[in-house]
């Protein structure tokens, strides 16, 4: 079983998310778990993304993701505000991470995120992204403020900083971690290795 | 031009040097530089590689060199000193950039560092690899500690820096930079691309 762990705040997690579904790579063969990077950033001692406190890496990332989003026949375009806040969208993926719209949802996010520009804080945007998928919007936006789906998410996020999880998007295979949606096709070879 | 930026102290540099040279992305045809990644390190606040001062990436990182290299055919065994001191290969290699027995040169100092656990900041042990390409291995070790290979390396890496490199292996063609040996494909595809 591969797993997808994502945060809603990564660029590349948007491409991850896009070529994974384009693939036929969701749920349930595949599973997608979102989590925060803002505790595992904090225990590396950085208060924000590594690419608002180190220019060159974050110079980088943005030509990159141009890049990579235009191969991949994507929107992109760089956000006034980075990273966004995505506890909300964070706390709705992680409580329907078996939903038939989970995948449409995410990407929903992230294309509303980095093709639209839009503040993916705002419940009123993760709304509509719902609503576009098909879900019904009001149950899921409050069952996302219920202790349970933030304990979810919590339990998720240590998880990833147990697996060793230190950037997103991230593959797990059983114990095997790889780290960057260019790392995907490895995931992806890894899965099929025959079983020792 | 697809050009090579490489560090002796990078375990993913060994591996990018490994893929090149098998797939015949050699000088003149791929241009071969080294750099130094200390003085980069620093101006991003870093006083040793990354993955020592990172757990979670350092214990990545290891264990990940260690699948790509078994899935390159590559000898890899985690050295007892990391990062090595790179200083005197680099210089070799820098004011050799263009000799034909520069490839082996290179790989040969990481075969030594990354599977035989060497220290490549002895002397003996570039000398030795030296000898074993077919160099002037006197000659070249003597040029290696003039003024111009000090100076030539000390632009190289500098230049790196201008172009916005934080990290090793990197490739440019033109203005354009990818990171990491995985990222290679994506070079040589660029590299191939129509000319505007």
């Amino acid at each position: 079983m591969l797993t997808f762990w994502f945060e809603f705040a990564s660029t590349y997690s948007y491409i991850a998310a896009e070529r994974l579904r384009a693939s036929g790579e969701v749920p349930p063969r595949t599973a997608w778990r979102t989590f925060l990077l803002g505790p595992i950033f904090q225990a590396m001692g950085w208060d924000t993304s590594p690419f608002n406190i180190f220019p060159a890496k974050g110079a980088y990332m943005w030509r990159d993701v141009e890049r990579l989003a235009a191969r991949e026949g994507l929107s992109f375009h760089r956000p006034t505000q980075f990273p966004r806040n995505g506890l909300l969208a964070a706390r709705v993926a992680s409580a329907h991470a078996a939903a038939g719209w989970l995948p449409a949802f995410v990407c929903g996010v992230y294309r509303a995120e980095f093709a639209d520009d839009a503040d993916i804080a705002d419940p009123a945007v993760v709304r509509s992204v719902l609503l576009d998928v098909g879900a019904e919007a009001d149950a899921v936006l409050a069952a996302a403020e219920s202790e349970r789906a933030k304990a979810a998410l919590r339990a998720s996020t240590e998880e990833a900083g147990a697996r060793g999880i230190f950037g997103a998007p991230s593959f797990t295979v059983g114990d095997e971690l790889f780290w960057g949606q260019d790392r995907i096709d490895d995931a992806l070879a890894w899965r099929s290795r025959p079983q020792s």
